[in-house]
Formats: C-alpha cells, structure tokens, sequence
C-alpha cells in the first residue's frame, strides 16, 4: 500500500500516522520529494481501511498495491482449481458445457430439452426455477415445483443440475442440487454469499452487471473465506451504453481473471448478447479465448419460452453450436 | 406497443402472431410500407412478453410505447406521494434529512452524532447495522446489537430510523425501526421487494449501481404491487468509467423521475462522490433542483469510523451544509 | 418511424402535425388506445428530424424503426464488400492482418519489424507517424518523415502500409499510403471524414470509445456518402468502468456488425486491452468470432518503444499468434 | 510514481532499471517486502512513459502520484483564471451565461433570440454555424455564412459571440470571433489543441463524451503549453447507461474540477440533458454547486429548428430560468 501525502503535511500528524501504522505491524519506506511525500507499507495491509486512511487531513490519496483477495488469488495458489460435479470435470484443461432452458416450465419441456442437450455434448443441465425478473408481474418461475421437475430430469438423464439461488430462505430446497447458481444481480449479496461459503457444494458465481474483475474476486472471496473453495466464475456480459447487445460480452476477462485467480472461468453468451443469432460465435470466441466452460440457454420453443425466448437456441442450434467449439478446441489459448 | 416486421415476412404467419395477439384483448393497427410492416398494438400490454415476440421468425424488433410500471407512473397517480414518518413528512412539498453515521459504532457514538444531526435540522437518523462491504475481511457492522443502538438513539433524541436490511432473516429485528433501506445493491434483489411489499412501513430504495431510473421504478413496483404504497426513492450515484469521484451523481434523476412518479425523490451526496469536500456542494445542487430530501453521512471522528471516513462529514461540516441547503430551498425547482 | 402523442392531444395540433409529415412524402397510420395515440410514418423517414418532432407539444416521444444509415446498410447491399488493397483482400471470406509498430521511430526499427511481420503471414504493415497522445509533452511521432519511414518500408518489403491521419492539413502526406486509418478520437470528426469521401482509398474506420455500433455505421456513411464505399470497420475496445484492461474489447460487435452492413470488420486487440499478454487469446478468439482481419502491435524492443510499449507483441509473439489465428481460421463462424 | 516489481524480480534488471531511472533525474526510494518490491520515484516524472516501464518483464505495475498537468495544475497556480470577453468577466467569482440556438439559421432568427437573451441576463451569445451531426444527411450548418450572421447579430446587441470550430482549416473564419468553442467530439483533436493554443483568444472547451476529468485538463493543457492560457472548461453530459436523457449530466465535476485547477467551469445543461424540461433545475443545481457560468440552448421556435429542438428553451423560458439561477447565486458553494 501506498500513501501519498498532501504537500507540506503537519510533521507531528505523520509521526502519528506512521505510529499507527507501525502499531499494526507494518514497515514504512518513506520517499520525500519537493511536492510529495509517499509512504510505502510493506506487510499484510488486507486489514487496513483506505477510507479511514483518505480521510486524514494529511493524506492526499492511498493506493492499494497488494490484491485485496487471498483465497482467490493465484500468487498464494498457483495450480488451476479443478470442480468436480460428479463425473464432470471444469477446469485446469477440463472444458465443460452447461445447456438448458431459462426457466423450468414443465416436465415434458425440460425432459426433452435436457434429452437434448445431453446427446450434444453438454455436461449438465440448467434451468431456473426461481426467476429474477425486472418485472413483478412477469413469469416468476415455478419456484419449488422447478426444482423438482430438475431433480427429475437429473434421474432421467444422469445430467447434474445447476440452477439459481435468488434468497437464502429457498436454501432448504437445494439440498440435491448439484451446482448453485449465485446470479449477477446476487454478486454483492453479502449475506447468501457467506451462508454459501458454509456448504460443501460447488457454487456458480456470476458476475454483476457493473462489478469489476476485482468485485467479482472479492464476493468469490466471501465463499472461499467460509471454507467452500469450488467457486466457478461466470462472465455474463457487463452493461454499456451499447443497446445493439442486451449487454456488452468482455471476453478479455479470460485472460485477465487467468492471471489473477486459479478458479475457472466460464461464459454465457446467451445473456450477454441477447440474441440467439449471436451465441454461436461468442461461444466459440469464448471457447478460443481459453474459458474452461460454457453456459447456454437451450428451448425446445423459443417463440413460446415463458422467458428469453430472443436468445434462447434450439436444440438443432444448439448441436451445431456445439460442433464448431470442439472443433476450435484443440486450438484454444490456454 | 410496436411490432416491426422483417421485410417480406411469412403472410401465415403474421396471421397467427396477429391472432395470438388479439386473443390477449389486444387492437392491432397495421402500417405497411416497401420496406417495412409496424404493427400498432393497443390496450393493455403490460402482460407481453416482448422477449417472446422478439424471439419469432418473422419480426425484427419490438418497442414498448407504454411505461411497464403502473403503481408508481405519475399518470395514473397525478398528485405527490407523502411519506409519513411520525411527525416527519418527505414529498409533495415536504423537504427532510436523513443524517448519522455510516455504520453504528458504540452508543456515545451514535447518540453524539444523532444529538448534533437533530440540532442542526436533521428530521431522521441513519445509521448501518449490517453493513454491505466488498472485502469480507473488512468491518461487517454490529448487526442485531446496532439495531439495538440505533433504538436507543432514537429514544433519546426523538428522531425516527433509517437502517439498511441486507438479507429477509434478519426482518425481525426491523419491527421498531421506522424507515427500512435497501441499498444499491439489493435494488433488484426480488424476493426481499415482494417480502417488503406486505409491510406497512416506508422503505427507502436506493438505486442499483448500474440501474435506469426505469429499473429503479419497476423495483418501487414490485414493493408497490404487493400493496406497500410507501417507496421513497434515493438516487446515489451511478458507476461511470469516471474515477474522480466513487460513482457519478446523476441529479438530472430528480426531474427525469418527478415526471415519470409520484414518488418522494432524495440524494445520498455522500456514497455518490466518495470525497467529504465534495458533499456540499452536491447536498445544495440536490435541493436546488429540486429534490424531496437528503442522506448524508456525518461522523463524530472521520479519520477513526469503522467504514467510509472519507466520505464523511463532521457535525460542524453538516451543519454548515444545513445551513446552505436551507438558503436554496425556497428557490428550489418544483 | 413511430410517433407517440401524449395523453388526449390538441386534434388541431395532431392535424397540423399530419399535414406537416404528408407534406414530407410520408404516409399514417393511426392506433388510437385509451391512453396512447401512435402514428406510424411509412416512407423514406431519413430527412426526418427527430428532434423536432419531440419538441412539438403533443408529442411524447419519437421512435426510428428504419436505419438512418443506406449505404452502408446489409438490406440494400446483401453481398459482403471484399477491399482489395494491392494483391491484398479483406473481407467477403478473405483474412487479412495488419501489423507493425505503435509508432514508426527509425527506418531499421521500421523495417526490422516489417519483415519480422511478413514473415509471420501478416498481410499489410501499420505505423504511426502522426499520434494521437493525451499528453502533450508525449512524443508526438514523426509526422512527415515518418510517411517517409513507412514508404520506404513498403518498397523493401512489398507490404502496402496503413497509418493515421490526424489532421486534414496532413493529407497531402498520405498520396502513397495504402490505407488512410481514422483513430477512434476522430471517429466522429465529420469535416475529416466529408474529406476522406472523396478519396478513392480505403479508409480504416475504428469505433470511438464511447461510440455505438450505429455511430460508427453513420460515419461509414459519411464516407460512403461522398463516393467512397472503401470502409474498413474496426473494434478496438469500448470505455466502460472495468480498469483490468485499458478498454473493453465488444468482439460481440462481430456478428452485431455482419448483420448490420456488408463492410469488412477487422479487431485490433492491441489497444482494447492494453497488455501484451492478452493480445493472442483475444487474436484468436476475434478470429474464430468471424472478423475479417486483425490490427496487431509489434515491436522489436517492446520496453524501449517510443509509446505503448506494455501492449506490443515481440516478433516472437507475434508469429505464435498468427499460428493460432490461422488454426482456427478454418473453423471461424461466418 | 511508484514501480510494483514482480514477486522475486531478477536483481540485475532491477539494477539496469534504477540506473536507467537515475539517468532521467530521478531519486529512487525502495521498499521491500516479502511478497513485494515497491520503487519510489521522487522528482519530475512527467517524462517518464508509463507504458514502456509497464512493458518491462521485471515490472507488475506502475502508478502515477502527480498529476500529469501543469499549466492547468491548482497546486502550481493557487488563484483562479479569470477570463475576459470585452467587459465580461467569467472565473474568480464573476459568473456569466452564454446563450443562444443550437445552430444560426437565418438574421432575423438570430438577432430575435440574441435580443431575446440579452434583455434575459445573458452575457454572451452562442451559435453553431458549423454544425457536427451524427447523419450526412442532417442539416450541417450554415457554415461561413453562419458566421457572418453571428458577427451581425454581435454588431447589433453588443454581445460577445461563441462559435464551435470543427476543423482548421475553417480558423481562418473566426478572426473575429471573441470565444472559440471546441465540441466534445473535438475534445482530443490534439492537432487542432496545439494550433489553438497559438492563439490570443479564450477557447471554450467541452468535456468529451466518455472523457475523465483528467483527460479534460490534459487537453487544457495542450491549448496551454502552446501559451494560450485562456480555457474555459465546460461540462456538458457523459456518456452511460441510462437512457432517460441524451447524457448524465456531471455536477460533481465542478467540485472536483474546482479542486484540481484554476480554471474557470460551466455547465450546458442543454446537451447534458436533451430535454427543454429538464434545463432549468439542472441549470438551477449547476449555479447553486458553484459553477462560473452556464451555456444554454434557446430557440424562438423550437419545434421547428433545424436543430436540437427538443432541448431548446423558448426565450420565456429562458428568462424564467435565469431568473431562477439568479435567485440562488448569492448561496452558491464556492
């Protein structure tokens, strides 16, 4: 951590900072220039409060040099994380695709999606069952009832099941689900993510739709800080001033989130572009770019889906999605 | 609501779309052109699901004419909402504070604060219990034991409570508090909107870090719908690609939203800016154009308070600000 | 076009209005709701104003259906626009990539790198002599002697070359240059882009950083509308709050393009994420996304170049990307 | 600036990059940690490339402490800039309102709106004659006419006149012309900064679209290092998200612009917003948060501009507005 100080600052106000500084266990390197004076701390500063520090009449600003996640953090662990949801492998080199409708509508709807999806490839199957809508009076989803029709649909089809967690009071209900779905507009609900961090099961961490790379890492730390270390993180599109896209797709997050953490990274083109004509080439550009997985809304009938029916696929898209991002597979950046 | 069409569409089966669409009580006014076919719909289309209708072969784009909102649309509901909170009013005319510490520390704390608040002209305590920290490694707040402070304070002094809820199993402990907020980040948290719909208690939504005032009022609706008519708005900055300042106050909110509700509208200058420096000028503009109320943070000790030092003021800098604001106040815009 | 009246309108100002549009060539429908009377404009509406229309008094709000964009439209040219720059085809099928220093420093840097590039499969050279820098005590280019540089580089090496125009007073500089380059911060200089319509060149247009996808088509058309169809369109990262990468590559504005206009679309990972590390995955994944080209930074000596130096391949690098480029060309989704 | 080198960094290139450092003028500062090695640079480092530093294999990140500016830097120049137009005064406590329509379309228009304006309060008056617009096929401006127009118009009401310039090669035009306005799109056309700044004659000087507060004094600085000390730094709307109005408009700039340098600030609440109803609190809010002047859009019949009708106040409401503005100057934050 870095601390700029105001030109001519109070000498005894310093010497007081730097008292406090010391007190929790930190060396100082001071560098004095004509119209400048920076504090380098050296030690563990993921305790120290920026907000507290700025707030000192003679500190100009503070800079936070060290990443403030851990768990996370690639730097302490070097080895790519590997979840393993029953026979399925994602991550460290193992590429995974979860498929499946937005919301669960029935048995028959999401049996032969799950059918499939399965005969194309995909590892497991998706589904909402509880629905974050912008609006109350549309389709809220089938709620408890989902998740049965998805348990289900597990039996028939061998498929595990990931679906979305939207308040800790539908917890109980998701004691046979195999992934749990943290959705974007839930990054930052502090509360779910640390009751999440208590369970033995792997969580499926979407990014918000104005979160940082930093952000995300920081609610995947919540989990990884309660003890659950099978975090799976999901870029979904970040919001733009662009309206040709529901959301803007940044791919470069790849790459980046490859250096900073070891957990796997997945995309979802279908909420990021919001039109079915354009998952396809993000999900192999997704693919190429070096993502250990994929996620992609399937529908049986999307002119009719209670929900996204505009980017959902059809099954027969869906196959030939998945053809070209194992052809582009064996080519991916990894 | 607009239906476009694709050049040259399936005559079939723009007969089933129109079909299906009269079948939901809608009249239907077509416009065809060389290179396009509208379709006008008329009546009540807030059930359509217009990601559906996208998702049809045939049509090119789909645009909602009406607002999605009715509880909360100033059209329906010509006259001012006012909050009533014991003898505090906020809306219609009515110009109130909210002032107090980021997060509750320790009794002298807060009944200090409050004490120099309410002299100043604050007319509601705020005050964090459970605090929302990107860092769980940072201060979470005392939680039911701040509750418990913040009633003491309220006792004391005589001013009603703010205080922000983070997760529906912590409801309980909000019986006695007088106003509950959600923060930017539970904006679209859905089931605690519905769950706080069925009370009848004034709850204070703030806007999402990356939310549309549109947005911000389909959540006011979903509280609404539910049957709580008690919503007041808060507008606290949004996240720009700007970096002077913690998020960007949007003040242009104050007569967007006056013209699209009849909700109270208030300005929280201190989580918008980020900088203490930067709250007053932001406090009178808020008033200046307009707005029901302020949010502001104020701390006996800035440079020691257990989260957002930096962004708060000190009594005397509130009462300073007080003072400024109430200047402008008769020349507000309303 | 749609016009949306307000609520119970003046009828004699809707007939005026009616008249006024009739006037124009334009025919009307009418929808008459309860709440809402839409008027749909049939007929060539691209010398409409809309803003105009939305100043009038009983007017609620004006929605374009039509694109404001013909010449660069995909519905009035259906057939993919190939640029041939010598022997050199971009788009319509065929892959060509641009490489070459940030700026041109010295005839060897120059040629050094050009034949590195060559060699690596690149199919035309880059270079900048004029630079656009947000400092002005930042090297500025070499301005004239650097068209020199890149001239004489193109007759040592056969590589027709592309470097940017800052300034039409510069133009006489750029008779030999290949392809004239407008930089994202003159996307929108019009009086520029009015100018370059009259070449008969092809011009690389790169989105602005804060420009949608319908922007950078109207200022194709800007050219396209003074005679000259050679419009290169090129993504090279959007501004958002993110600071993990110096912009936010859009590789959904692929397909959202192709969709849009028949002009060859090229990515340039470079500058979108401003680190070297992150150019091959994002190289690769353009590629397999369906672009047409790529733009890619090369230096010979990265930490001793004159600007952007932490976003520039070696040669080395360099030739590994285009070797993972042209592995998955053959899968890209077209 | 401080240097972050990477964990275990090789000593010899650390040795080789503090030697190179030295070599600029430079005293070098180290603290070390166990995961870390920070340099602390003290001395002029405005020279110094940031991106060549990044670029090298030793180096994690490197961070800038001063600001990048001078000439427009507080810290350097404590008073603030007063600009003088003939007998106006604008900066250091004088506050002044340019107004006038978004583009000249004829003398009788313009000299009834600048007569309109003038007996409202307004010191100076605007309009475009070379006008910037998104479509080639929009109304572009009357051009040199346009400016003959203003100069008639100056003639007849004694007001100071401001005209947006779009390219240079159109200066020649604007000898008389008493404040030079470069647009937001121009915001970073460095060349035509640099040629600016050879000038006597204050130039007004927009915010870009996606441009941080940074960027605008760097582009200050530009027309500054030239020599011509008079800018007038205009706030005019970002770019984000929200679609309610044409931009979101930025008050906190003038506290934060305030703080960062001495130049004079206004505010155009006009294009911020795009909406004639939304001018007054925003222009309202700007006076009262401080800023030195404002530039308004009025029109004597808005429905039928040429341009910009939608935002355009009718010269009552003009008068009304600066009534308002007026009103609440004595109790503006400065």
């Amino acid at each position: 951590m870095v601390i700029v100080l105001k030109q001519k600052p109070d000498e005894n106000k310093v010497e007081e900072l730097m008292k406090r500084l010391r007190g929790m266990g930190l060396d100082i390197h001071q560098s004095r220039g004509q119209n400048s004076t920076i504090l380098g701390l050296v030690g563990d500063t993921s305790a120290v409060d920026i907000d507290a520090l700025s707030a000192l009449e003679i500190v100009e600003t503070v800079k936070r040099i060290q990443e403030p996640y851990k768990n996370a953090n690639r730097k302490f662990h070097p080895a790519d994380t590997v979840i393993e949801v029953g026979s399925v492998k994602l991550g460290g080199g193992n590429f995974a695709v979860i498929a499946g409708p937005c919301s669960v509508e029935s048995h028959e709807q999401l049996c032969a999606v799950a059918a499939d999806v399965k005969a194309a490839g995909a590892a497991m199957l998706r589904g909402g069952a509880f629905k974050p809508r912008t609006s109350p009076y549309a389709f809220q989803g089938l709620r408890g009832e989902g998740i049965k029709l998805l348990l289900e649909a597990k039996k028939e089809t061998g498929l595990p099941i990931v679906t979305e967690i939207m308040d800790l009071s539908q917890l109980y209900l998701f004691d046979e689900v195999d992934v749990i779905q943290v959705g974007a507009r839930n990054m930052q609900n502090f509360e779910m993510l640390k009751e999440l961090g208590r369970l033995h099961k792997p969580i499926l961490l979407k990014r918000g739709l104005s979160s940082t790379l930093q952000e995300l890492l920081m609610s995947a730390e919540y989990i990884m800080a309660g003890g659950n270390q099978q975090v799976i993180l999901c870029e979904r599109g970040i919001r733009t001033f662009e309206t040709a896209t529901r959301n803007t797709l940044d791919l470069s997050a790849i790459p980046a989130l490859r250096a900073m953490t070891h957990l796997p990274i997945i995309v979802d083109p279908s909420h990021a572009t919001g039109h079915a004509s354009m998952v396809k080439p993000m999900a192999v550009a997704a693919a190429a770019a070096g993502a250990d997985g994929l996620m992609i809304e399937v529908h049986n009938d999307p002119a009719n889906a209670l929900c996204d029916g505009q980017q959902s696929l059809t099954p027969g898209q869906f196959a030939d999605t998945m053809q070209a991002v194992q052809a582009v597979l064996p080519f991916a950046c990894r």
